[in-house]
């Protein structure tokens, strides 16, 4: 198989686009270039269809590859035919949890009249224990691990696997749980910017041992479609805010319980009210290479996630099992909601 | 359960050291300040045999805490009897597949003559699918997934876990997967210094949005003592050398193959060979948070991680199934003979 040019990006434009964006560098350390997916340049009407359409490959060293193995998926364009398997995917969930994404599946097939007798959907990813994945009619649902570097991967492969098999005018959501901030445990934020631990928009990568900087943006509309849906529903709190991707669940996200914390809890509680003031409302670990590696792309986007505590009142996950399990289904609920509705089925 | 006050850091103690090493930070976003673990200064008696014995918590909030519920294991000290259930563990082996650290627990309780009759071992941690725990006799073997932030939600729940069962004398070995670079697919490289993406030992870590930088040596005795255990089985090549750590599998290691690259193959071989000329022999994606937070709790650590390709010929792991099955399972084989002759079994 080798690749065709259509969705490819040129490396001479995307060459361009960094020439264009050198100012929006800010630190010593980060290379003064950006990524395409931070553009603020107008598009030709040529590229706004493209990326409405199809996966934008931003890679064109694949188009040389004869055959392309997804090896955290163990899926692979010589021994699957990606077309028929993910062709008609239009709508990808992706969690942490394994068995979480599993409920997902079952409970999306029931909601969309597409359930099987027995109940049972087999894992594609059965080759691997890295990655879950099932599928039922136009919904993919994905396990992504914790953590930026455990979901990065996840999206290299999902991409190129959406890519080979032609999928088009796909949306992406990312449901999650989180430690929410100055919210009733159980909220669910969807989130409108997703910020660094220094509450910026944007995403730090490290490519051949160089810093640089990509855009976090989600797609608005998407988030305001998810908020009707989650009136509509009229279930359980819903807010648009800004989401914090830290790199550590303890440290990083300011908490007092962890094997190491060097720092007291008024510094702890002062860095989280910077954080609620500068609009964070939740705090997870994978949005921001979630926005950065959408938004470059050119698939639509969002991060749907539950808060299963107030981190000004405390650190510890400590509410019954069977309430974590109920705040944990409202993000599927909404976002399953949104499916139906979205295939005219509500 | 009110926590006694030994192992723990004092915050005060800390704050000195972080004086202490006030020079040693590099770059102008890096706060001027160093973790415990990157201390050079002699130590007193007490702190010595200390760091030898015991698990050192550097947390002093953990002592104010009645109980501690260890989220992501779905365990707790007051639903669970550490010292009874850990307290004998002496060898704790960590990898990132779930089923990989359940095959190794297999393979040590036969080599220790501890096997169960119909070879099962349950999964301790059966409560949640984030990671998966297994035990036999003195040893202990956790899944962390994928990367840095995976591995340390799970260190940070060990680390306290160990203390919490008064566990002493621990040895702490990641058994992993990596990309070689200039060495024979199937060699294991025994980490001697785990090094960032630009080839420094060090490992920086976001607390409260401010960078700290933590030391990543690894204990050089116990490097030597696994490479002396590989020259007796004489089975595989295993040599010594720097292990890179990346936040990222594809655009973070220089692979060609990823959903986006924006370099030409002459930079990512560029990179990969100033990385071979700076010591580096393998690269993976958790081995620096590893060496940091290991070093900091005062627990012997070593990385043994054989590698799947050799990244100066190509970016796929395209070798067999059963090829990479077997290369798999040198670190295994490795570490295994290494608890056995510590044990006195060899």
């Amino acid at each position: 198989m080798v690749m065709g040019q259509t969705g490819f990006c040129n490396i001479l434009d995307v060459e361009k686009r960094f020439k264009i964006h050198q100012k929006i560098a800010r630190s010593p350390k980060v290379q003064a270039y950006m990524a395409p997916g931070v553009s603020n340049e107008k598009k030709t009407e040529d590229e706004q269809s493209s990326r409405e359409n199809s996966i934008h490959l931003c890679n064109p060293h694949l188009e040389k590859m004869k055959e392309d193995i997804l090896y955290h998926f163990a899926l692979g364009t010589g021994t699957h035919d990606f077309p028929s398997l993910f062709g008609d995917v239009k709508f990808v969930c992706v969690g942490g949890s394994p068995s979480r994404m599993k409920a997902f599946i079952a409970y999306i097939a029931e909601e969309l009249g597409l359930g099987s007798p027995g109940g049972d959907y087999p894992n594609i990813c059965a080759g691997t224990d890295r990655y879950a994945m099932y599928k039922v009619g136009p919904v993919l649902s994905v396990s992504h691990g914790m953590g930026i570097p455990s979901i990065s991967i996840m999206l290299h492969e999902l991409i190129k696997m959406l890519y080979h098999a032609k999928c088009s005018n796909i949306t992406i959501i990312r449901i999650g749980t989180s430690g929410g901030i100055g919210l009733e445990p159980g909220s669910v934020v969807i989130t409108r910017q997703s910020v660094d631990a220094t509450f910026k928009p944007q995403f730090e990568q490290v490519v051949l041992g160089k810093t640089i900087i990509r855009s976090t943006d989600l797609d608005e509309e998407l988030a305001k479609e998810l908020l009707q849906c989650s009136k509509e529903i009229n279930q359980f709190n819903t807010v648009i805010g800004n989401t914090m991707c830290t790199l550590d669940f303890y440290e990083g996200q300011g908490r007092l319980d962890g094997a190491i914390c060097l720092y007291s809890e008024e510094e702890k509680l002062q860095y989280l009210k910077e954080a609620y003031d500068s609009g964070v409302r939740n705090i997870e670990m994978e949005s921001s290479v979630f926005a950065a590696m959408c938004n470059l792309s050119g698939v639509r986007a969002a991060v749907v996630c539950v808060t299963l505590l107030n981190r000004l009142e405390g650190d510890q996950i400590s509410s019954s099992h069977d309430v974590l399990v109920e705040y944990q289904q409202r993000p599927q609920k909404l976002v399953g909601y949104f499916i139906k509705k979205s295939l005219g089925k509500v």
